[in-house]
C-alpha cells in the first residue's frame, strides 16, 4: 500500500506543525498547504520546498507577488489529491461541507463544536474512531487531562476530578492580546473543558475552573482527584511515569517552572523547542484523604500534535493504536 | 480612657497602610514609625507629619543627612512611648524578645511563625486574642480564605476544601523579582496555607495548591468545597454578600479581571487604590453534586489592615468584635 | 461672576480625571457627565453624587435598570447646561458639529486630528488660546515632551532633538492588548509624537522613534538634543527642578522604575495614585559633546489633567497663564 | 593538520550554545563541557553524547548519583586535553589564571573586563586577533552594535551615534529576576555599551542609554547616527541586506515584533530557535537632515555564537576572516 496522502488547510500554529510532522512520518506524503495570505511562515514554508495551494483569488494578488516558487494550484487541487485533509482552521470555521464535497476525509481540531466527528485523544479512545471519515482532536488542555485522568481511572477508581487551569493568555508570535499585568477568570462555571473530557471519557465526573494569566509559554492544571481506593504518592507517580506522553518533572533537575520545561526540550533539540507530553511535576503529587492532588503543564502549541497523526492513521485504517502511538512517538522523539 | 498609643516597626508595603488606617482611627494615637534606611517611602511619611524613630547607628550617617525633620528619637524610645507596637518587618524578623524586654504589646503578620502569638482573623476569633499580649495576623492569603469558608462553615455544612492559589510573583514596586514570562508551581504540597487557615478554624480541612503568575495586582483564589448539605447558588451568593469584608463582583459592572477590580478601587476614591475586601466574582459561584466551586481576589497589599487595627483593639481589650469590626470598616470606607 | 459651567463628554481614563479635577476648582462647577453604557466608572461617579447624562436611548434599558439615581436628562441636556465641554471620547471621535450646533465652547484630547483646535500645552502656549472656542490638549507623550524641552529650548539653544519613546502597550485596567512578551517598534518613522511637538513649539526640530512594550504603569522617553551652547549637567538638572510640572527623581531616594514613581504617588495620597509631573531621573542627564541626554517618565493616564482644566481657564478668559497654573498645581498636589 | 579540539568551560545559556556549534564544525571537535552541578542542562549534554567533566569535589556528590554516564574526569583534565577553551562562566568570573597555569589559549565573553584579551567582532576586526592566547568576545549588545555601526562608517561618514537600548530584563529561562511591570532605566550615563563598542571601533563616537523592561525575548536597539553624507533609505537598507549577520525584516512579512522574528527562527528550523543575526526593520529606517534612524533586534541568547567559533579559528591561525565567517554562516544556518 502507498503512503496516505496528507493536506493541511490552514497553516498556523497547529497547521504548521502538523506539516511539519507529517514530513517525519514514513507511511505519509504530504501533499501541501493552503495559506490564506503570505507572510513569514508561508515564507519559511516554501523555503522548506512544501508545497503552497493559495485560496482561490488571494494567489495572484498576493503570493505569486513575493516570489513564492511553490505555488502549485488551488486550495480545491490539494483536496483532490489528497486522501486526508488535517483541518487547523480557526476555532468554528472547519470546511466540513467542502471536505464532503471533495469526498476527502478530515482531522478537525479541538475549537469545532463537539458533532463535526469523532473526538479522539489516541492513548483513551483511537478505536472509536477506527475508520471514521471526520474525527476531532480535542483541545490541547482536554487532550492533557485526558491524558492523566484516563490513566488514574484505568488504575484506580476515579470518582469525581476537578481542574483549576491557569491559562496562558496569548501565544508566543501573538502580540495583540493581553492581559499585561491582571489575572483574569472565565466567567462562566464550569468552564466548557469538563464537559469536552467527557467526550472523551463519557463516565468521568470533572469540573475546571479557568484563569487567563499573562504568560505565553504553556497552560498549567492544578488538578484534584476524589479516588474510591488508597493510594500512595508512589503509585501515582509510577503510573504516570509508564503512561505515554506524560513526562514526569523533577526539582532535583532544576525544571521548577514551564520556562524550564521549555528550556529542556530546546535542549533536547525538540523541533521549535516543543515539549509534546504533558508534564507532572513529582514534588506536586499530594494524597490528603480520599484527595489526589498534582501539578501538570500542557504546551498548547505542541501537545495535540501526535494526536493529529495517530487520527490520520485511525481514520485511514493504516494501524491499531498501539503501533500508531510507537511510530508517531519515535518520530517526534517523545521516549 | 485615653487614645491606644500605637508605633509602627517596619515602614514597607504593610507598615505604611497600618500607619495611615492608625491616622485614620479616633481611639488610636499614631506615636511614630521606625526606618531602616532613607527612601521615598519615609521621605512621604515625613510630609506627612509622621514621627521617624530610626533604628540606632542608622540616624545621623543616613537620616538627618537627607533633611527628615521628623526624627524624633531612636526605635527604643518608640517602644517606651507606645502602648502597642505593629511590627511589620520581613518574613521571620519580628522582634519578639525586644517588645518583651520593652514591656510592650505586639502585632505580627502572617510571615512570623506560628507560635509567635494569638493567630487572628477578625471575623473568625477576635474573642481568642481578647487581652493578648501577642497577636498574629495571619497572611493575606489565609484572611481571604478564612474570611469565605468560615461563613460557608458557619451557614453550611463544609467537610473539605481545596484552594488553587494563583499568586501574584511581587508586588507593584518591586522591580527586583521575576518570573517575566512562566508560571511557577510551589513545589512542596500542600502549600502551607491550608495548614496555617487551621490555626484560626482548627476543625477545618483545607488543603492547598500554590502557583506564581508574572503579576503584580492580587492573588486569584479558585476554591472548591465539599459540602454535606445541598446548597443552590443564589444561598451562597447572598450569604457571601451579607459577609463582612467579603465583596460580591459583577461581569455586569464590567468587573471581569483583577485589573479592573483595582481600578474600580481607584474610582471609590480608597486610598492608595486599595481593595481591602476579598472579593468573590458573583458568575464564577458555581455548584454541581454536593461540590461548591468559587473565585475569589484577594489584595495581598490591603486586605490584612482591617484585621491589624482590630488586632490593637482586642489586644488592648477596647471594645468587642462587633463594635471595632464595624469602626474600622467604616473609617476604611468598607461598606 | 459665577463658576464656569463644565461637563464632561466621554467617561473613562482621561474623562473621571478631569471630572475629578473639575470639581477641586474654586471657579468651576462639574455639571455631570455623559456615558454610552452601565459599568463600575458610572456606579463610582454615582456613588460620588456626580449627574449621569446618558445618550439618548442607552438610558432606559441600561442605566436606569441597575440603579443609579443621578441620571438627569440626557446628553443634549448636558450641552445646554454647561459653559463648556471637556470631550474626552476615544481617538478620532470628538464631536465638534454636536458642540457648534449648541454653542458651547470644548476641550478636545490629543487623539484628534490637529486642526480641531487650538493645540495646548500650558506652560508653552497657554495665551495662544486664550477665548478660544476650541482647544485641543495635546497628547500625554506630547505633553512631556514639550515640558522639557520648551524649557531647554528657553534657556540654551536647541538644534535639534530625537527621543525615543518606550511605550506602556495598555492601561492598568486594559486586559485586552497585548504584547505579553514581545518589543513592538512603531513601524513607521518618525513617529507622529516629534510632528506633534511643532504644533506647540513650532520651530523646533524633533524626531521620534516609539516601541510599545509589556507594562502597563508610564512610558519612558529616552532623548538626546543637540544644543548650540555648552551646558552642565548642573545647569540642566537645576533648570528641570526650578520647570512646572517637571520632578527631578533620584536614585538615592530608591526611585529607579516606573513602578517606584507611582508607588511615590501613593504614598504622597496622590488620587487614583496618579503623577502628573513629567519625572526626569537626575542620574540619567549626561552630556558629551553637543549632545545632552536624559531619561524622563510619562504617567499616561494624568500627566494632561492639569492642562484640562488650563485649557477651560484659557477657553473661558478667566485668568493668565500663571494664575491658572498656581491653581491648578495648588489643587492637585503639585508643587 | 587536525581538528581544533575545543573545551567549554560554564554550561549556561551561551555555553551550551557554544558547545552545540563546535560540534557543526568540520575543523573542531568538542573535547567536552565543565559544570558545577547537576540540572536539566547536563542531563541534557549527557543524552547527546558529549562528555561531562565536573569541577573537582562536585562529581561524586552530585553527578554521579544522578546517573550521568559521560563523566570522563575533572575540569584539569579537559583544560589538559583541549587546545582551546571557550569560557563562558558568569560575569567576571572568567579563569584566566588557571588558563594560563595550564598553557592552553581561551575565549572569553563580554561580562569580563576588556583587558583579559583582545575584544572581538569578527567581521570588524577578525586580524587583531589572530594567533591571539585570550581573546574576548564582546557582549551581545555590543556585537550587534559593532555589526551595523562599523558598516555605515565604512560605508559612509559617521560622526557620532546614539543607541536606546531596551533590554529584556531575563532570559527566557531566568524566572528569578524581574521587573513583572516596571520600566527600569539605568541610572548611570551612557551606559557601558558605548565604551564598549569603542574596544572594537576606536574612534567611533557612541553612546548608549540603557532601559530595562519585561520582557524575555530579545533586546531592541533605537539607533541615531549623526553622518558626514547625504544617504537615502535605499542606500541604507541595500547596505544592511549585503552585510553579513544582519538580516533584514519587513512589515510586509508580517514580522513587527521580536516576538515574530523568533518564530520565523523556529519556522526556519533554526536550533533552539535562535537567531544569531542582528534584524533591522526596514519600516523604521529614516533620514532627517543629516540624521539617520533605524531600529534593531538583538537575539542576546545567540548573537554571539557565530563569534565565538571565529574566535577559536582566529586564536588558533586556522584561517582568515573571510573564509572563517563563511564556514561558520554555513554550518548555523545564516545566509
Amino acid at each position: 500500500m502507498g503512503k496516505i496522502k496528507v493536506g493541511v488547510v490552514g497553516y498556523g500554529t497547529i497547521g504548521k506543525r502538523v506539516a511539519d510532522a507529517v514530513l517525519l512520518q514514513d507511511d505519509m506524503e504530504l501533499v501541501g498547504i493552503t495559506a490564506n495570505s503570505y507572510n513569514y511562515k508561508i515564507k519559511a514554508a516554501d523555503k522548506k520546498g512544501i508545497k503552497i495551494f493559495p485560496i482561490q483569488g488571494v494567489r495572484e494578488k498576493d503570493h505569486l507577488n513575493y516570489g513564492i516558487d511553490s505555488v502549485c494550484g488551488y486550495a480545491e487541487d490539494l483536496l483532490e489529491q489528497s486522501d486526508i485533509i488535517v483541518d487547523c482552521t480557526p476555532k468554528n470555521t472547519g470546511y466540513k461541507h467542502w471536505y464532503e464535497k471533495h469526498r476527502v476525509k478530515a482531522i478537525f481540531q479541538g475549537g469545532e463544536k463537539e458533532d463535526i466527528g469523532t473526538s479522539f485523544v489516541s492513548q483513551c479512545n483511537y478505536g472509536d474512531a477506527f475508520g471514521a471519515d471526520f474525527i476531532r482532536v480535542v483541545s490541547c488542555n482536554t487532550t492533557g487531562l485526558c491524558r492523566t485522568l484516563s490513566a488514574l481511572d484505568n488504575s484506580f477508581d476515579v470518582h469525581q476530578a476537578h481542574a483549576t487551569l491557569i491559562r496562558r493568555a496569548a501565544d508566543p508570535w501573538d502580540i495583540y492580546h493581553g492581559p499585561i499585568n491582571a489575572l483574569v477568570p472565565h466567567l462562566v462555571v464550569p468552564s466548557h473543558h469538563g464537559p469536552d473530557v467527557r467526550t472523551i471519557i463519557p463516565h468521568l465526573e470533572v469540573f475546571t475552573t479557568s484563569v487567563s494569566v499573562p504568560t505565553t509559554l504553556m497552560h498549567v492544571h492544578s488538578v484534584v482527584v476524589d479516588l474510591g481506593v488508597d493510594v500512595s504518592v508512589d503509585q501515582v507517580s509510577n503510573l504516570f511515569r509508564d503512561t505515554t506522553r506524560v513526562r514526569m518533572v523533577y526539582n532535583s533537575d532544576g525544571i521548577r517552572s514551564t520556562a524550564e520545561i521549555l528550556e529542556y526540550a530546546k535542549d533536547l533539540g525538540r523541533d521549535r523547542g516543543d515539549m509534546s507530553e504533558v508534564c507532572v511535576w513529582k514534588e506536586t503529587i499530594g494524597v490528603w484523604n480520599n484527595k489526589l492532588m498534582y501539578v501538570q503543564a500542557v504546551h498548547q502549541e505542541s501537545d495535540v500534535i501526535p494526536e493529529n497523526i495517530d487520527a490520520i492513521r485511525a481514520a485511514c485504517n493504516i494501524c491499531g493504536q498501539t503501533e500508531s502511538i510507537l511510530k508517531t512517538n519515535k518520530s517526534l522523539g517523545i521516549s
